[in-house]
C-alpha cells in the first residue's frame, strides 16, 4: 500500500497589515499526518487527537481536501488519513489551513505529483472554505510553500514567495474563541480611502523590507490602521500585549489571521523569549489561560517525512 | 558669488496601483536650474521659457521652497534662480515636483548641504501645496533620489529607496488640461475593502516584482480598480490607449501622476517606440495634440551640472 507521512506547519496570516494576502510559516507548532492510498472510492479518516473534529470526509477540513483531490484524479481511488493534530482547532495559526494544505500535498506526492502547485493550493482552499466560509490562501500557500507568500489575487491564483529574514517569532494563543467567521463580518466592507492609502504604504514597506533584510523598515511598516482596530476588540488585553512587547523589543506584531492568537517577530531569540515572559505576564494577570511558542520562520513548508 | 546649475528630472507618481505612495523618475523631459545665493533675504526669479509662471516668489513654486529654506537657515541669505522648464505645467510628469525639487537641492548645495534628505524633500514640498493643495511626496522623493521611490508614510516621513528594474518609459502627454486639484476631488472618500485588498495585492507584487525583476510580475500588479476607473473619464481614448499599448508588447502602465499624461512601461526600446506609435495614433485620430517621450528611469534624480 502506497504511503506517506508529512509534517504540516502552523502559519501566521495577514502579517499585520496585509489582510488577505501574506502569511508566513512557523517551524512550531506542526501537525502530522499519515496518508495511505486505497483502491476504491471512500476516504477514512482517524484523528489522533483530544479536538473531537469530525470524521466523515464531508464535515472534515483534510476530508473534503481529499475528496476534490479524488475528483479532479478521475480515477478509481480513495485515502485513508491519520491525523495527529498539536496545532489547535481556533487559535488562529493556521489550524484547518495545516489539514487542508497537509493533505493536499500528501494526497499529489503519492499520486506522483501530478498536480501543479496552483492546483494543490486550490485543493487545499477547499478545505479553507468548509472552515470559514472562505476560500483565502494567506494560511494555505505558505503552509505549501514555506516562507513569506504574498497572495497577490485569488481570481486568477496569484501566489509569489518572498525571501524571508531570518526572524524569531513569538506566538501567544489565549483560550477565548473567536470564530474566524465572527472575526470577518465585524469587519466594515468599506474604509476610508486615506486609511487605504496608509495600509498600502504599510504592506509596500513591508515587503521591502523583507526583501532588503531591513529589520527598522519592517518594525514601521507593522501598523494596521484598517483591521486591528476593529478586530482587536474580541482580543482582551490585545493594546497592552502589544504595547509591552514593542518595549521589550519587538519589531512590531499583532493578530495572527483572525486571532485570537497574537504575534510578534524580534531580531534574536533571547528578544523572543523576553516578549514571551511579557505576553505570560498580562494573561496571568487578565486570568486567562494559554500557549506560547518561541520560534522561526519555516522555510520548507509541508515536508515529506 | 556662489552658484550652482542644476538638472530636475521629469516624474512619474502613483505607477498605476501605489496612488500617494509610489513614484519614479524619468531621464526625459528635464528642467535646468541656475541659483545664486545672495546677501540679503530677498528671491528674485528668472523664467527662461513660453509658460507665464509667477514670477512673486510666494506665487512661485520654486519661489515657496526658497523661502522656506531661507527661513530654516535662519541667516540673512537670498537666492536668485534662472528657471528654464522644458516640463510643461499641468502635464502630469512632475513639472511642479520638478522645480520645487530642483530648488531645493540646489538652495542646499549652495549652503554646503546642511540639510538631511528628509529636509529637502520637506522644502520641496512646500511646493507642491502651492501647486495642488496637498504636500505629497510621490514625484519630490524620485525627483530628489532618482529610480523608484516608496513614500511609506508623511507623518513622520518615510521614504525608502527600491531597486529599479532597468525598463523602458514611454509618455504621451495629451495636450488637454487636467487640474490636480480637480483630479483629486473627483475621487470618492471611501472605497470598498475588497477593492483595498485587490490594491494592496497589486502594490505588494509590483514592489516585489521591481525588487526581483520579475517583469512579468510588474505587468500582473499594474492594475489600479480604486483611482484609475475614477479619473480615467477625465482622459479621452485612455481605456483604448491601454488595451492597445498593451497589445503592443507594453508590460503595463496607465495615468501618470493625476495625468493628463499617460506611461507605459516596456522590456526594451523597440516595444517602447512601438507603444509610442499607437498611442500616437489614438491620438491622431481623435484629433487631440500630443508630446511623447520614450525614455528610461533616471536613477541619478537631481544632478548637480
Amino acid at each position: 500500500m502506497k504511503k506517506v507521512k508529512i509534517k504540516s506547519p502552523g502559519t501566521v496570516a495577514n502579517l499585520v497589515c496585509g489582510f488577505d494576502i501574506l502569511g508566513l510559516a512557523l517551524n512550531e507548532p506542526s501537525d502530522i499526518m499519515e496518508l495511505s492510498l486505497l483502491d476504491e472510492p471512500k476516504v477514512i479518516i482517524h484523528n489522533r487527537d483530544n479536538y473531537n473534529l469530525p470524521t466523515e470526509a464531508e464535515k472534515n477540513v483534510a476530508g473534503v481536501v481529499l475528496l476534490s483531490v479524488m475528483e479532479k484524479a478521475g480515477k478509481h481511488i480513495g485515502f485513508e488519513i491519520t491525523i495527529e493534530k498539536h496545532i489547535k482547532p481556533g487559535s488562529g495559526i493556521g489550524s484547518s489551513a495545516a489539514s487542508a494544505a497537509g493533505a493536499a500535498v500528501a494526497a499529489n506526492h503519492l499520486l506522483g505529483n501530478i498536480f501543479s502547485i496552483d492546483e494543490v493550493v486550490q485543493f487545499a482552499m477547499n478545505g479553507e472554505k468548509l472552515a470559514s466560509g472562505v476560500k483565502h490562501a494567506d494560511n494555505i500557500a505558505p503552509c505549501i510553500l514555506g516562507g513569506v507568500s504574498l497572495i497577490r489575487a485569488i481570481h486568477p491564483l496569484d501566489i509569489i514567495s518572498i525571501p524571508s529574514p531570518d526572524l524569531f517569532v513569538t506566538v501567544i494563543h489565549p483560550q477565548i474563541e473567536v470564530r474566524t467567521s465572527d472575526a470577518r463580518q465585524i469587519l466594515k466592507q468599506q474604509v476610508l480611502l486615506k486609511d487605504a492609502i496608509r495600509q498600502w504604504g504599510n504592506i509596500a514597506g513591508l515587503v521591502t523590507g523583507f526583501m532588503k533584510n531591513d529589520f527598522d523598515l519592517i518594525g514601521r511598516s507593522l501598523e494596521d490602521v484598517i483591521i486591528e482596530p476593529v478586530r482587536s476588540i474580541l482580543i482582551p488585553g490585545f493594546d497592552e500585549v502589544k504595547r509591552k512587547c514593542k518595549e521589550a523589543g519587538a519589531l512590531g506584531g499583532g493578530i495572527s489571521g483572525s486571532g485570537p492568537s497574537v504575534f510578534m517577530l524580534s531580531k534574536d531569540e533571547s528578544t523572543a523569549k523576553g516578549v514571551e515572559l511579557v505576553m505570560k505576564d498580562v494573561y496571568n494577570r487578565i486570568g486567562i489561560e494559554y500557549n506560547t511558542y518561541v520560534t522561526t520562520i519555516n522555510k520548507k513548508g509541508v515536508e515529506i517525512l
